[in-house]
């Protein structure tokens, strides 16, 4: 006779079985041999939400430091720590038995970093790297120094006049089609305006003074659209790219990505990642690592920002990637060897859910329920926020079947996305 | 001028500048218009792990009624109910403000559910469907009725010498090839007893009865392999079906899992989904099921069990198809449109990460290291569970490119699975 079995301690016995399954052994630990390291994020937003759902895969919990129980990652991570990214000793409570502390967002100023460092504590990216993601200026310059290719630019900190006189010879020389950029802060549209007078630029400038806002001025490329090369770099060195991405902009803020982006050669998509990978080992970069990049109007490529945290413009990685950019985000904060970044499918287009101007007349809910009738492939990940106006909420993502065009499966993408944010279908169709 | 700029009501303030961008609006309600339904699982382990995981990205975040805190779902959700499925009141307080109660075992007394269901609560699969997954006789019978083809079985209950008597009239008329289960509380081979002759079959009988175990004898069918047919149905009576599958059963439990089962005939597919789209139906299941079949040496299907939660045998989906098992029961619980069932590769194996007898010699974590060093793309999935063994602690799903044959990527998974299970490669390899 043979008795099937398993021992699994967790099995309800089955008395007076004539074969004894061996005792279940104890587990090897007392919290279990499975128990895994802790990461901390600092930032309690979308990324940190989506790093917690990658991160329950690989058998951890992410711990993140929240504002409050309500942010998008604390209401579905149980390991939260309630404080503010400003403040020092929220910050160690936050890695306290952690093995790294990362980042949602670039906000946690510099000397809190360089502190925790010096206590020992394993920052990555490290606040030598994440300087340049904080500080626009700093970024431009190095960027020049490793000979990365940037707009012009010209710094507007220190006394009035003297600045003032800089922007003005800067304006001069680029015909006034130039951009103004806090140097620090910014992000999706904010803290950024694109100008075409002298006397706009001139008062704005004037405006970000009196308040208290370092700016710098930068040349308005003429370009014919937006790319970003995403990439991953661990603390052993090793790099990984997905393929270049074309992102649209709506509003000065992310909206649609295209990835792989279409009709973009080889060789200046393999420049983009090869500038992207090689910043990153200069500046010591760990995590992922977004390089947004202008492809102007005669085929160069110039550095636009950089991001060194998961970024927008990787969501698409989610459904059609091998391997996500939240999953690699954490494999290289623990020095993991990195996950394959080839694409899953030909191509994906990644719609961002941005809270409307008015209220739609259905729930979320309700919405979500109509979207998953209408386009049963749609892929959504919703990030438990309140909806205002232009407030990233969500975002779907449309994995093309092979064959398929590009123009169908972005128009699904946005015709999903718009659904979501606006309850309203962008074909006029009623039948929800 | 044109000021680019969202009204994102968590952005840094730009003090000063010349256009005032709208002022944000408030939430629409306090705890934000995003807030989505909320389920609850009955049942701490990895199954509700692994929905808490998709439901972050509906925008939801699953409760779970766990035995405690350590269990895989209580790990990683943050609202955890600490109870007992056998108690009433935990229950209840599980189901509270919840829109509907759902499971990941199938421990639940009967009559808690009914008295759960009296009082107004949502119990999906409601308790007049689950009975047939938790009473292995009684689904017998059922299916029969369904006119489902099932291996021939007979009930032991009752009388211990009328019952005997069954079993020996049975058996003499098997040869002796027969299987004893126990009628409830079974899994993972346990409570399984595979025999081939008359004295162990009736000391097995024997020693069941007097332990209070009731048994049904079914005969032990010449198989080819067994498959599984996974399915899902929404309260609305959607239905929808994946890929049907070949498991492959060691020691009892399924081990590896092929998506899809290889060189099955359309037509016996295309059967095997209709018999369970149909029973699903019949008995109004809702949320995911899965009905285990036998392939019989003559190309026949016989219905083997029936689990109606998340199952093994469709795990290969988190990573093989559109939509996943644990997207598509929460789908199916909330009565949401089922997502796309489609693969999103030509084949998939899923290989399940056992406790090993003995310790390896290394760290969950340095063997995940290792893993990811020697095989990039495996997509792991850990549970969070102490080691102990033949304990399903995790499982590792290989996607196949396109041209690949699936002996090779059924290969890769199970050396990964071994490899994580044992720290040992399967091919000898010692580069780790």
């Amino acid at each position: 006779m043979y008795r099937v079995s398993s021992s699994d301690g967790d099995a309800p016995a089955f008395p007076g079985a004539q074969t004894t399954p061996p005792a279940p052994s104890e587990p090897r630990s007392a919290a279990g041999a499975g128990r895994m390291p802790t990461v901390t994020m600092i930032g309690g937003g979308q990324l940190a939400r989506m790093t917690h759902q990658a991160s329950i895969a690989l058998g951890q919990c992410l711990r993140v430091l929240a504002a409050g129980p309500d942010e998008p990652a604390a209401q579905v991570s149980p390991d939260v720590i309630i404080g503010s990214h400003d403040d020092i000793a929220d910050l160690r409570r936050a890695a306290q038995g952690a093995v790294a502390l990362t980042f949602d967002h670039e906000g946690v100023p510099l000397h809190h970093l360089q502190t925790l460092e010096a206590e020992g504590i394993s920052v990555l990216p490290p606040s030598a790297a994440l300087r340049f993601a904080q500080d626009k200026q700093a970024m431009r310059v190095r960027l020049k120094q490793s000979g990365l290719p940037v707009p012009d630019f010209v710094e507007l900190a220190g006394d009035l006049g003297l600045a003032r006189g800089r922007l003005i010879e800067f304006g001069d020389r680029h015909g006034w089609a130039i951009v103004l950029k806090a140097v620090r802060g910014g992000y999706d549209g904010r803290g950024v305006w694109i100008l075409d007078d002298r006397a706009a630029a001139l008062a704005v400038f004037d405006a970000q003074f009196d308040a208290g806002i370092e700016l710098l001025a930068e040349q308005k490329v003429p370009m014919r659209r937006e790319l970003s090369a995403m990439i991953a770099r661990s603390p052993f060195g090793q790099g990984g790219a997905w393929p270049v991405v074309e992102t649209i902009q709506r509003n000065g803020q992310c909206a649609v990505v295209l990835a792989p982006a279409p009709d973009l050669g080889a060789e200046l998509a393999v420049r983009a990642q090869e500038m992207a990978l090689r910043l990153a080992d200069e500046l010591g970069v760990v995590g992922v690592m977004a390089m947004e990049l202008f492809e102007t109007t005669d085929g160069e490529l110039l550095v636009n920002e950089l991001a060194m945290r998961p970024h927008n413009s990787g969501h698409w990685t989610m459904d059609g990637a091998v391997t996500s950019q939240f999953e690699q985000h954490l494999r290289a904060v623990l020095d993991y060897p990195l996950g394959d970044t080839a694409p899953s499918a030909p191509l994906t287009v990644m719609a961002n859910i941005l809270g409307a101007p008015s209220a739609p007349q259905m729930s979320m809910d309700e919405r979500l329920h109509h979207l998953m009738g209408r386009i049963p492939a749609a892929k959504v990940h919703l990030y438990g926020k309140g909806e205002r106006v232009d407030r990233k909420i969500g975002h779907v993502n449309i994995v093309g079947a092979h064959g398929e065009q590009l123009a169908a499966v972005r128009e699904r993408a946005e015709r999903a996305a718009h659904w979501m944010s606006h309850a309203v279908w962008t074909d006029g169709w009623e039948g929800h």
